[in-house]
């Protein structure tokens, strides 16, 4: 029998009337003959409930027990989904975690999973259940406990299922109805992809676009499982969606399949960093230490605007979330003062966005940066930084340039066009 | 290291601040040198909560799915309780009945307890953890499912382990102070007892006395497990709350300990019943299977009031909850018209309430019946009913006079004295 991953998040089974539409949309693939692995998420609201009993309780938390009072959320709506579909007369049981297992490593609130052993579903199945419904973001320890998976944790466990069962497809189904050429919001012309292949959409998850949660790519992309962005809200049928694949199943592929952005970015420059190895390892691991997430850097080459220093120096920039500016800076002045390097100066420039354009197609293609800078020129945008990849260039701008960037690129390389 | 069972019932930790207070009773039992296992209930609301949205999803539920979603309650307790007291320095952690485990037979929302092995909480306390914090009211079944264990399935499961792990006492914190000689909103004269032997307990708790489930005191009595009632809102020391425990343990025992009353309750009376084998089997038959809870059962003597008929005739009264009036009464008209039993005239009266006292020096006292009778009596309140047990003697009586004769009966026996 051939089987499908359906995974429904918070906003997909917030109460019991969207439980009741989650659940038509599997009896729709049981009637057409699947057996379905469902993964739920906690009704939307509840995480946060439980989450915030536990901080109300204890600022310093025992991960385990965060995850034991955590986890319940799913477990709740795996319950229901399976009374749901029974009551529709599809043959369904929930699944917790442990029931399963889902064997993972003992790292609360951020597990990975060690194993998803097929034997106990696969003998519901041979029963005759065609659901199994599981409580998605959590599993078991090698010691007995409940384990979390951390932020996105149910996207990744719909996709571990499907690899693990060999799963025909893994469909997310969420609150939009695809993976945009860019978000339609800032340009109406955007238009719903019907495929993407994994490592474009990877970077466009890590760019921003929340659709998918980055690890659950990266892992659908490991173990080549199709992966189909669906809507909760509208009727589904064989070409719904966006399916997020392998290269080799998209036939033709635009050099550019989407722009992506980032609005509050930041970026330092450290000026006359002294040149010397290892001064790059003594700035970024203080900044990793104080938990500052680095996007961007970029190393000038080394100069000696002095003749009468014999010491060469450069600059370092690198761009970060604004929010982390402040951290950024007291890491910086305390590693200097600890004498792990030294700079002339530290400037900051909070108003900036990143923009990028992403496409496997940049890889047999020559000129993309080139047509990317010329449409900035164009509408008079300063590039501050730039920084590439095999599948990516993204480029540092003006905040208040940031919605024109946009418009003008996914002109320029007619993702309007199909 | 003594050990001791604490269980707190769902007002007792309804919210943080309760969770917290019901802590530091745990903390001051572990500072007098004990070891301690928990037992906690859902958030009061919590559990209504989740059958609501069972009940929502599925009519005709799935028991097992409905007890995996209600048990979740307990479990997000278990955890914020083990937090707590993390935070107040007390090694401890949350135990779901799965984890014990809390082995159960596979009836779901009734089961009952199989074993609860002492092997994995035992390894923990010998590793220096001081508490168990044990998710009350569930366990798991045969088959790896989670099953619950029915109303005061959360006082049960609290003696069930200090019978398991002979713990010292078994303490239930709750929302009142202690077992009363009768209803002090009845009786401003009621007095808090002391002590309580598990028989009068047992006949209190299954008159409608609500500290106590009846289960759980059946629990206790078989296995000696001495009972503490005691209040989650005040000062707890040794002597606090009413102790409910084997006869022995009490001193000098009055012969009455205790007024209980109920006061929804009906009369029906089938008169001219065929007296013949079998008859009274027939009528509380049909009833059971309608689901009737029928209390007191009382036959008159057969007569035969008319020379001329040679058959035998008996009146057949019984007591049952007011609400269950229609239902009794469709079961007897239909068994009746199948030709299970044949009567005169089915006469109701709605309007009546019982009273009963109770105590264990009643099995060596003679007339304690004649004493409750004069009281009654004296005021004037006609009896409609008796039934008497070995340490109890119920009356139903017109439910106006229902206070006047409780507190007849507690002054007649001087329940205000020590």
């Amino acid at each position: 029998m051939p089987l499908l991953v359906m995974k429904f998040g918070g906003t997909s089974v917030a109460d019991l009337a969207r439980i009741e539409n989650a659940a038509k949309k599997v009896q729709a693939e049981v009637a057409r003959g699947y057996d379905v692995i469902v993964i739920v998420s906690a009704m939307s609201g509840k995480t946060n409930e439980l989450v915030g009993w536990v901080e109300g309780t204890s600022k310093l938390y025992d991960a385990r027990e965060y995850d034991a009072v955590v986890a319940s959320g799913e477990n709740v709506t795996a319950g229901l989904m399976a009374l749901r579909l029974q009551e529709m007369g599809v043959p369904a049981r929930s699944w917790q975690g442990w029931q399963v297992p889902i064997n993972t490593t003992s790292a609360h609130g951020a597990a990975r999973f060690v194993s998803i052993p097929r034997e106990n579903l696969d003998a519901k199945f041979a029963e005759g259940f065609k659901v199994a419904v599981v409580a998605g973001f959590q599993g078991i320890s090698p010691e007995g406990r409940i384990t979390t998976l951390g932020r996105g944790g149910s996207d990744t466990t719909a996709v571990a299922f499907a690899a693990a069962f060999g799963a025909e497809r893994c469909d997310i189904y969420t609150d939009v109805d695809g993976v945009y050429t860019t978000d339609p919001r800032i340009s109406p012309k955007a238009r719903k992809l019907d495929r993407i292949a994994f490592e474009e959409m990877l970077e466009l998850a890590s760019l921003g676009a929340k659709v998918l949660q980055t690890r659950s790519v990266e892992l659908a992309m490991r173990f080549k499982v199709r992966l189909r962005v669906v809507s909760s809200f509208e009727e589904v049928d064989e070409n719904s969606g966006t399916l997020v694949c392998d290269e080799d199943e998209i036939m033709e592929s635009k050099v550019v399949s989407g722009v992506a952005y980032s609005r509050d970015e930041a970026k330092m420059t450290l000026l006359k960093v002294e040149d010397r190895p290892g001064v790059a390892a003594a700035i970024f691991g203080s900044l990793a230490d104080a938990g500052v997430n680095v996007d961007m850097i970029v190393q000038n080459i080394s100069e000696q605007d002095d003749p009468s220093d014999k010491r060469a120096h450069t600059d370092m920039t690198f761009s970060l979330p604004t929010n982390q500016v402040e951290r950024a800076k007291k890491a910086i002045e305390a590693a200097s003062a600890a004498g792990k390097f030294a700079y002339s100066e530290l400037v900051t420039d909070t108003e900036v966005a990143k923009v990028s354009v992403v496409g496997i197609g940049m890889r047999s293609q020559v000129g993309v940066a080139a047509r990317m800078f010329a449409a900035l020129a164009a509408e008079n945008v300063n590039i501050k930084v730039i920084t590439t990849s095999e599948i990516k260039i993204s480029v540092l701008i003006d905040r208040k340039y940031m919605e024109l960037a946009v418009q003008a690129l996914h002109d320029t390389f007619e993702l309007d066009k199909a």
